[in-house]
């Protein structure tokens, strides 16, 4: 028993002095500004880690409202609770952009089904955004299975009557998996527009996902300059479904493929941006945008897309508030309305700066998940692109090292020039497409240290380029 | 509807282009050398990421064997389940290494309970590893609330016949949950020690995590030097109904705390160390070490504590001979006995080193749960420490930044020594303390990929210590 209690306090001795302490920047390496930056940084993330209300806004948003597609009830739902929300938080104004959005509806639960070797199997699918309905008795037909939208061309006429199965997967090998995801969703936007042209019945598609399991994903598709009269149904089918059915087609070539689906796509419906702003203390007319979208697809709580940038956005200007930093521009929090189909809130944002003269010097974007921090995507002049990149030393030890060029996000896209400073908030991107524009995405996905640490992450930039960003530019008075 | 599909177009393309690129060291940048572990890296990454075994080896360990406490008939099953996956994997010898081990058993379901103003409140409680019951009626007394050991001690005989409850909780502020967890433990691991010198009638811990939920999570403890008949039962209570029972103290301070428990010590029961190695190509009586432990606690399954280790550790040998990569030294994987309450494996596998004058030249451990990968601890010479370091070109690419002086892990450190080089794997710390020791450490927490990423990440170091580790090393013939 003595040598159990020895070893137990070997162990826990061990352990202790084991521990990784909390990385901190080495003091003698940093200037005087800088160290006031660190100090700053360190009450930021303090704060976001100990009375952050991300989590309990986004508890709320997800599982009171839950999806919130556009021109929906539940989209509505949303920007009465963002406005009501940033009032909360005390933002020095609060006001909604009208902006009309289109309004597809998904209807009666899809399904799909088809029997190989006697075995009747249900595949689980769900319509892509912007499809047209099958016929009421649904579409049966044999299937082609292709690997990408040269091979679909290929094949012209032979598609005629046929359902066309796009499958390629993910490449699993590249570390970041948005990557990943745009090396295959073309396959989900524009299967359907090339198929139609050649008379094919239908468009399935493989799942964006690089995990194999029974969930499928939706997301937007467009018939392109397709004539109406040639829209042909798609769907997405699950990764796991993907497999089986390429397998049997294998076998049984000539096996015929159901699938039936209600959706329609109504008259554009009227919405809302969702806008608040923190005035700025010394250069109030250089505003600062940061944001996520509002809207979400409706198969799951719109909760990692884009629940989670949406109540970091807003987390961003109560913890300046919160901790008393008075930025000199001005931080405006938009919550955008209908990036997943259509990025009209997007584009009305931009419209409407340019109609007011606006002077946008920057923005940051939320909307790629609410996972573990990594960094930063830049999508700035190269003057700008080296000042972020050299608070790398103040960043990372939260984790922040990716501070590498690279896209800011669909909402603030519209805003870019020369003198414009884009940052995308770049969370670790593993666990994304497990759950993106599927029934997963769901508020017990989220975890709430990760999504405070982003909203710290996200605060402590803003900081950064309020402070250094402006002085720093040619836009320079 | 032309300017919903030009948007479209235009949003896909936005974000097709914004994709931010795999990172990739810069080519110019790399030496000849450089050049050519970055491709076997790569290579290794790729084969993890589209062949890789772990996480189905993960699923078979954890869901059809489950917890398995040191001593009981599941750490049997373990064993024999590891041997039989050594052999399977292809290893080029696998033995077992017996080891007498602590045999410590929950007993029935713990049961705790206590009533103010007039309700019945029930607590969600487990007993600590090591803890003696309560008697058969369980335990009732008055509750005394304390932060620390130091605090517990002060009270000294007030302590008599009353229940001591350790309340301090986790410090959210620390990035890294494991420098949050060493600033705590004391509490469970000493508290019952220190309170049953003074006739305390038993002891309850808040649990250990930043997470604010109803599990209670068990873990080691000890009753250090004191006799037998002054051990006190001892339990930790989920961080929810530590909260509650702190405010319900502070309103009603003399309420009683009733808590039932029946578990006990058994005597020592044999298990074995499971141990396979790849034979070294150049330099065989070198030996590098690979490991996590096979035991786990009895609540959950074992998954991300440590079954994630487990199988990472024989994924690394998995990989060197899938890709054909011959280590110059020996690569020996060992899946270490009672981590959990007693590290008898550790002790007893560095005994049996000594004993046949092995020559480790160093060691890597992963007990640090299954998340995304971060990086390496480095417990080495300063020598091998900055040629570790050096290394980060190769492995930032695939987020492991971290590459910081630090613990390895409790169960290789007994190999400690001036030219011993040993690295703990280090995973993203934020989920981790969600799951450790409860039953919520279960399978379907691990994400595939970021499983896999680790088994990758823990090749490629092992890949370039044995490269350079020993040829740069006093240790060179």
């Amino acid at each position: 028993m003595k040598k159990i209690i020895i070893l137990l306090s070997l162990s826990f001795l061990i352990f202790s002095c084991n521990q990784k302490t909390d990385k901190k920047e080495n003091p003698k390496l940093l200037s005087k500004a800088e160290k006031t930056d660190s100090t700053h940084i360190k009450t930021i993330f303090n704060s976001a880690l100990t009375e952050g209300k991300s989590y309990e806004w986004l508890r709320d948003l997800t599982t009171n409202i839950g999806g919130r597609l556009s021109g929906s009830p539940e989209a509505q739902k949303a920007v009465e609770w963002g406005e009501k929300l940033m009032k909360e938080v005390g933002l020095d104004s609060v006001w909604l952009q009208p902006v009309m959005v289109p309004h597809w509806v998904r209807g009666e639960k899809e399904v799909a089904t088809y029997t190989t070797n006697g075995i009747q199997k249900n595949v689980p699918i769900c319509a892509l955004g912007f499809s047209v309905a099958t016929p009421n008795s649904g579409v049966l037909a044999e299937v082609i299975e292709v690997k990408s939208l040269e091979e679909a061309k290929a094949l012209g006429s032979k598609m005629e009557g046929k359902i066309v199965f796009f499958n390629r997967p993910f490449d699993d090998t590249l570390i970041n998996t948005f990557k990943a995801y745009g090396g295959c969703v073309d396959q989900r936007v524009r299967g359907a527009a090339i198929c139609g042209e050649f008379g094919a019945k239908g468009v399935i598609v493989r799942s964006m996902t690089n995990s194999i399991d029974d969930y499928p994903h939706t997301g937007t598709m467009s018939y392109g300059d397709l004539p109406t009269e040639k829209h042909i149904p798609t769907a997405a089918i699950s990764s796991k479904a993907a497999n089986i059915l390429s397998d049997d087609l294998q076998k049984n070539p000539n096996l015929k493929f159901y699938f039936k689906q209600s959706c329609k796509t109504l008259p554009d419906a009227p919405s809302f941006n969702v806008v608040g702003e923190i005035k700025g203390a010394e250069t109030p007319e250089n505003i600062f945008v940061v944001g996520g979208h509002l809207d979400s697809w409706d198969l799951g709580e719109g909760a990692h897309d884009d629940g989670t940038g949406i109540v970091q956005s807003l987390e961003v200007a109560y913890l300046f508030k919160k901790n008393n930093i008075k930025p000199k521009n001005t931080i405006r929090i938009v919550f955008f309305m209908n990036e997943e189909n259509g990025t009209r809130g997007a584009k009305k944002y931009a419209e409407l700066a340019t109609l007011h003269k606006e002077n946008h010097i920057g923005g940051l974007e939320s909307d790629a998940g609410g996972h573990t921090p990594r960094g930063f995507s830049i999508d700035a002049n190269s003057v700008n692109t080296k000042l972020l990149q050299s608070w790398k030393k103040l960043l990372s030890p939260y984790g922040l090292h990716d501070l590498d060029k690279g896209g800011s996000g669909a909402d603030i896209s519209p805003l870019k020039g020369e003198n414009v400073t884009l940052v995308g908030y770049r969370p670790d991107s593993q666990r994304y497409f497990d759950y993106h524009h599927t029934s997963r995405d769901t508020f017990d996905k989220v975890n709430k240290r990760e999504l405070v640490l982003g909203s710290a992450s996200m605060a402590s930039i803003v900081y950064l380029m309020d402070k250094y960003l402006y002085s720093n530019s040619p836009l320079k008075p």
